[in-house]
């Protein structure tokens, strides 16, 4: 495994590397609008896109975010106080809010490239990707279900990776992510439990600064199958992957009613909730903080963290997309980059 | 239909009828604790138990409810002020906490029998019950799978229940309920979700005093499907559903992805969640308000809560049961009853 950060020296830490995303989406104002919250960033960020969209739409939206082009991440910190700092990308089709072109689907991936590499090479501490619109980029014959699984091959991991959804007061991680229902129910296994499982634990020790993670594994069935008058999932698959976790040490408790864990009163006694399919985890974060969650990808070699929402297509170029989750997801991604920094 | 209440005098709103529940949980507590917080209950109420059981209780907690037996409803409202008041049954087994015995179903079972004949007959405004340990009622015989289909049949209507949990954020209707979640997706039809949806349509006008109500209907898939990509229940079942509903006049949005149809922002948008199976909806109410949700039974000629948890057998008889609920319960109870007379 390559030891991404190791290049830059320890007294100035790497900037974070932002993703242009879907430019037809929130993405470009959102950008902008996280650097006038700076403030609050632990470690500056620059992003590689289009610079003359990202003056364009600062312009038009009355954003007072003063663009300035960079050629090397080195140069980030500097500019940082007083730009935001831009790897300025070409883009073949000037992007029209609310409609995605596939004339740009390259332009798109090649963002995300780039901030892979720069983060593979330490260049950049972390990679805090903007949403992308997954059926432009399908149309443009793009081979990855999703940015989780470009990133785990532009990584170069044989793991699968893991999807974690934090907000302040939880952290959830779906063992079974975006496929329907009725998929997730047969996908589930005590071998994918354990896996994501296990990649959580670790997560949690080295890039949280947990010493000793409790994880709270979810039932599948109301009440947790009720002894098995609602459900055998729990006794044929989550008790048994329960079993082989406490064998290799991780703290497990479980499976748990799904309605009752998410309380005030649980949520403090556990680090992380395995849950068994996306709504399960993704329901108590947007219940609970629908604007600050933040996507975090476990089980890479670089650092990555997203904001908990898509392209939003129907409000994009209006100016009243929300950056709370962008900025939650840059100021995780500066803590966790910082945590295996002194790991390291 | 009957026209429970009517024989009341509208200057002396009936009182409310609770049930006993299993009295080796922690109904007996929850009850005696009720009574303390009666400045907060609009109307009175009185209990169908044991009253030795009740005394023991008190005294073993050092809770301050004074016990006076009554053998009408019409007296619960001079004695609320000064004394719980029970209508005294007998229990043949004194009740252990925390072990559930058989020879207590009879009871149990009688006084939900005598607390919905009340409610037919005008001598309670409402019945609120405490909860039943099912496997105990099974166990001696009893032939109903719960409380609503219980109380269905004793009220004897033809329309199957509906079950709503109702928070002061959140009202939820989960169209299938206790069983497994792979047993919900094979029930789930769009009879199903219009029957549902009528009901409850219909009580959050009668008994909620909603002119108008906004119902929302959730996905059944991650994203709700996203046009077919992951899951196609949302084309195939709800969305048919919801051209019938419209059809009949009934205000329906939907089908909304189930992880943000939550949040803060969202809630205010509707007046009852519509849900595809019980975590959908249990899990956002449980995550906003653990211990204040109530359990309120839909379609029935009488007015039924009750708290949103179960025995609790774990902790029964030690004095930490939070009575949130259960006071929730009452104060509901007292509401619809009170919108139902209006109308009448």
């Amino acid at each position: 495994m390559n030891t991404p950060g190791a290049s830059q020296p320890s007294h100035s830490p790497a900037p974070i590397a932002l993703t242009m995303g879907e430019p037809a989406g929130v993405g470009t104002e959102l950008t902008l609008k996280a650097w006038l919250a700076r403030a609050a960033l632990p470690c500056p960020y620059f992003v590689i896109a289009n610079a003359e969209q990202l003056r364009a739409t600062a312009s038009m939206l009355g954003i007072e975010t003063p663009i300035r082009e960079i050629t090397d991440p080195v140069e980030t910190t500097e500019v940082f106080h007083t730009a935001l700092p831009v790897i300025d990308i070409p883009i073949p089709s000037i992007p029209i809010f609310g409609e995605p072109s596939a004339e740009n689907a390259d332009a798109i991936v090649t963002s995300i490239t780039m901030a892979v590499d720069m983060a593979m090479n330490g260049k950049a501490a972390a990679v805090v990707t903007n949403p992308i619109h997954k059926r432009n980029l399908y149309d443009a014959g793009f081979p990855h279900p999703g940015h989780t699984e470009f990133l785990a091959a532009l990584s170069g991991e044989a793991v699968e990776p893991v999807m974690m959804l934090a907000c302040n007061e939880l952290r959830a991680v779906p063992v079974t992510t975006h496929m329907s229902l009725r998929e997730a129910l047969a996908a589930l296994t005590p071998e994918l439990i354990v896996s994501q499982t296990r990649i959580t634990a670790d997560a949690l020790k080295h890039d949280f600064g947990i010493f000793k993670p409790r994880i709270a594994i979810a039932g599948l069935n109301p009440h947790a199958g009720e002894s098995g008058a609602m459900g055998n999932e729990e006794d044929e698959i989550i008790r048994p992957a329960m079993v082989q976790l406490q064998q290799l040490g991780i703290q497990v408790t479980g499976p748990h009613p799904p309605d009752a864990m998410f309380s005030t009163a649980k949520r403090p006694t556990y680090d992380a909730a395995i849950c068994m399919y996306h709504d399960q985890a993704l329901i108590p974060i947007k219940t609970l903080d629908f604007s600050g969650g933040v996507n975090v990808t476990l089980g890479l070699p670089i650092v990555r963290t997203s904001p908990d929402h898509g392209t939003a297509l129907d409000i994009a170029g209006k100016g009243s997309a929300d950056a709370t989750s962008l900025i939650a997801a840059l100021r995780l991604a500066s803590t966790i980059a910082s945590q295996r920094r002194q790991r390291a």
